[in-house]
């Protein structure tokens, strides 16, 4: 029985395990966690931060006992040294214990991503904070508890910025957003994320687009932070949430070649350069399904997904990963903004010719109490009328997450514009149109595109 | 120029006049609508009558001038007469003037349903009521602001009676819904129905299952309701809600024979078997995506599809129907029911080996507020890993109608199971899961499938 063993305990690292124990019920699988928990949802650090959630140990997608019931071993505080592919080992470190090797038969490399850590001078100021492990929560929320910061400034509004953004608008912080870019939520077109730089603005979030932090000093408990052009902020708390990179340097001494931004190159088996070794989730280059060629595009679900074909494929399967299609979506106060597949600018370097069309509607009848707003941007392709993307902006109740969801699946398909009004979708007045608003956006892009219009 | 004429102002019919002079903006096109609504929502009229909808003129998918804007010639309490298909021509009666002949080019008929009135002794009464048009509804809005009826007895227990002991109760009515079948809402599992009806109960409806209604007398305003087994109600008010048929009489006076239950039988393109006659909604024959056969299937999303489509051809286009999925919802009081596809019993009839598994899954990770359960059925072939169909039931707002969309999209796209677990959805833990709930779904039936388990 060849002996699995996996490095990391979050999402590629527990997907993989779980999954080569259902293929090989009999293989023994070992998972080595560099800290103390295994398997936990750094999604919902937000929600802890801000208080939603109570206790961090509900953060838990399952618990250890979840995980070894399925007859996994969890060596927990257990760092992976290096990687030795000739000998089909791994020096591993144990707290307060000499290191030892541990034999492989197959090897699932999940070690994931670590947040970017821009060169501004003054990044390691006490109060300054990156956020992306389970550990730099603590920290955060240590600070939080014992300091009681009034202010806070956010360098970066990506997703994380803007859950925290909100996260300590809920605690009742004063709250400064500065992103570099010309809009928030760079991974949507401007136009939406200039709406909701004034969505944050109306929940009290002082929003700075355009702005390149230079330089935090600090006074005290108070930081100074400035940047270009003309900004300058006192604040009593600094998070730092410019991006993640992946943790790759294991598999780089084990002689692995890294490829786009640092990430380790897979197959779509989810198998590296070297032999008996796969690597799964935030560490790898993920494969686009519509660029049909990897990126680098780290989240959960891309990490659930390959973990699985990864541990399949550990296991003796025969699995193959389908690839992402750059689904997202992220909930910020009042509204839910979410988008998949190519925007314009994506689409052209693909060489499509692409056309995108804004358009509104009802999340269902509008006679039928608390109907809301929806608004869409679909990118087709002129030539082929071949649909490319979609992005979605409207009440987080709205069922906007799903409703992208159905544009990720015409994606899948390689549906046209067209095709998207065929399909036989739900109906009732309180939960929908007789046409879906996804249907009617559909139907406005193919108006505008047989009328030559740009809009 | 081909004068496109087109019988009937509701789903079907608009939709083929909005399409045929978006096909051909020079086609000059007229609708005849027997009464003063075109283009009315009926699916709303319950919400109407529950009082969430204050005024009826908000149940309009368009206006009058919507329509008139478009350039369709609409011709109010218009009824079509007879059709010639020799000459060409309809004779229409529009009130208190004599009879016309109309000439078409290309004539489309879209004529609808009627409530069947079930041989009831007794059905005819003043109080007992047929539930299904605009005049239907006013009739017994009058009667509710007329008698205050404090009792109501609901014959029949598909969408629109339980959608109507929602709205009654709403109104603070005492209501009854009798049900032949086992249980109510027959179109979905008996084991989900069950369960419906303790949630029915809950909000205070008595509910009445494996009844037959036999006899209605009346003394006074009271209306005596008997049935079998022992079934004795004294009531204020009954509604008759128990299904649909197609109104065919023009049809078939016109020489066409009828299909299913007295439907038009069509091609994909909704011809009939007469030259230039299109037919389109609740009046004909439905093809079925996953039979490959027609079948009787009376929707309001099915009426718009087939009427673009046949306005489209009309207007000399070459559109095809897609087939209808069998895709349905509906919210009574908190919950939202759908399903898509086939159950068991008609996946057998199909030539499939079904198996359909149960699970139970939070419709976002629970570790966030208002998480709600979510209960699906998922049916596949045993033999291909063919997903077949898919039954859920949850809160109204726990995306219960766009999650069975995602189904009805792999049913569109003729997935397997394994294959629903392929697809990058989206994810933020207040509106999902990294595996929705979908795919947690997808993922039991196929461990249960593997198992070897009946469950």
């Amino acid at each position: 029985m060849a002996h699995i063993l996996i490095i990391g305990g979050s999402d590629a690292g527990i997907s993989a395990a779980l999954r080569a124990r259902e293929v090989d019920p009999t293989a023994p699988v070992t998972m080595l966690v560099a800290d103390a928990f295994p398997n936990y949802s750094i999604c919902g650090l937000p929600f802890y931060l801000s208080g939603e959630v109570a206790d961090w140990h509900q953060l838990a997608h399952r618990t250890l006992g979840d995980i070894e019931s399925a007859g996994i071993r969890v060596r927990l505080n257990t760092r992976a040294l290096a990687i030795d592919p000739a000998s089909h080992t791994v020096r591993v470190q144990t707290e307060s214990q000499a290191p030892e090797t541990v034999p492989y038969d197959k090897l699932v490399i999940g070690t994931g991503a670590e947040p970017i850590r821009p060169p501004i001078p003054g990044v390691d100021h006490p109060g300054v904070f990156l956020l992306h492990s389970m550990a730099d929560s603590f920290r955060v929320a240590a600070h939080l508890d014992t300091h009681q910061p009034q202010r806070a400034l956010i360098i970066g509004a990506g997703y994380i910025g803007l859950e925290m953004a909100d996260a300590l608008r809920h605690r009742g912080l004063a709250v400064t957003v500065a992103e570099q870019a010309p809009a928030v939520l760079p991974t949507i077109d401007p136009d939406l994320g200039g709406r909701l730089g004034t969505h944050l603005t109306a929940h009290g979030v002082a929003v700075r687009t355009g702005i390149r932090i230079e330089r935090i000093t600090r006074t005290g408990d108070t930081l100074h932070v400035t940047g270009s052009p003309s900004f300058a902020e006192d604040t009593d708390l600094v998070l730092v949430v410019v991006g993640v990179q992946p943790v790759t340097d294991l598999a780089h001494a084990a002689g692995l070649a890294l490829g786009l931004k640092g990430a380790i190159p897979v197959d779509r088996t989810m198998a590296t350069a070297l032999p008996d070794i796969y690597a799964a989730g935030d560490c790898v280059e993920t494969y686009h399904r519509l660029l049909g060629a990897p990126t680098y595009l780290p989240l959960g679900t891309t990490a659930h997904k390959q973990g699985r074909v990864a541990g399949d494929n550990a296991a003796g399967g025969d699995a193959h990963f389908a690839g992402s299609l750059g689904t997202q979506v992220v909930k910020v106060f009042d509204w839910a903004i979410a988008r998949t597949g190519f925007r314009d600018h994506e689409a052209v370097a693909a060489g499509y010719q692409p056309q995108t069309v804004e358009f509104t509607a009802w999340d269902h009848k509008a006679y039928y109490p608390g109907a809301r707003e929806l608004t869409f941007r679909i990118t087709g392709d002129r030539e082929t009328g071949r649909l490319l993307g979609a992005q979605m902006l409207g009440h987080w109740q709205a069922a906007v997450a799903k409703r992208i969801d159905f544009f990720a699946m015409a994606l899948y398909h390689q549906m046209t514009v067209a095709q998207c009004l065929e399909v036989d979708l739900s109906y009732t007045p309180p939960l929908g149109s007789p046409w879906d608003a996804v249907q009617m956006a559909a139907e406005h892009w193919l108006r505008v595109a047989r009328s030559g219009r740009s809009r």
